[in-house]
């Protein structure tokens, strides 16, 4: 069972690391591009026969306690056999 | 249509960011967890009617040539509606 985080700068937030991939990107001659949006993947190996609830319960707390920063990033979470 | 690219660091690399949200996480007092990767998430939303294919070889190519390190990381893309 593993656990996939993903966390991403909230939309209203300035992306700098974004912006600078869609740049290199329009470099290398593709246009077709709107956005970018650059954030952390984690991805959490849990023990074979984990309780799932428990287990998202807890990094449910995780991630909003200290995986990211809920003032400027936004996280979702997913269980997965 | 937008893209995902996931990058995380091989199995044989050294993962100290992911070592670290693992020891926070059993300090937390959630003890069932075997590993943990972290890596980048980088979402790319593409301009409506984008053909698909031009898409996916440029992007592919950019994960490849500077968005990854080839030698040291992996990446998965993905692209959807």
């Amino acid at each position: 069972m593993k656990a996939k985080i993903i966390i991403t700068p909230k939309k209203a937030v300035l992306d700098p690391q974004g912006k600078t991939v869609q740049n290199a990107l329009e470099h290398m001659g593709y246009s077709g591009i709107q956005a970018v949006h650059v954030g952390k993947y984690i991805e959490v190996d849990l023990a074979p026969g984990s309780d799932r609830e428990a287990a998202r319960k807890a990094l449910d707390q995780a991630s909003h306690r200290f995986l990211s920063n809920p003032i400027i990033e936004d996280y979702r979470l997913e269980i997965v056999d």
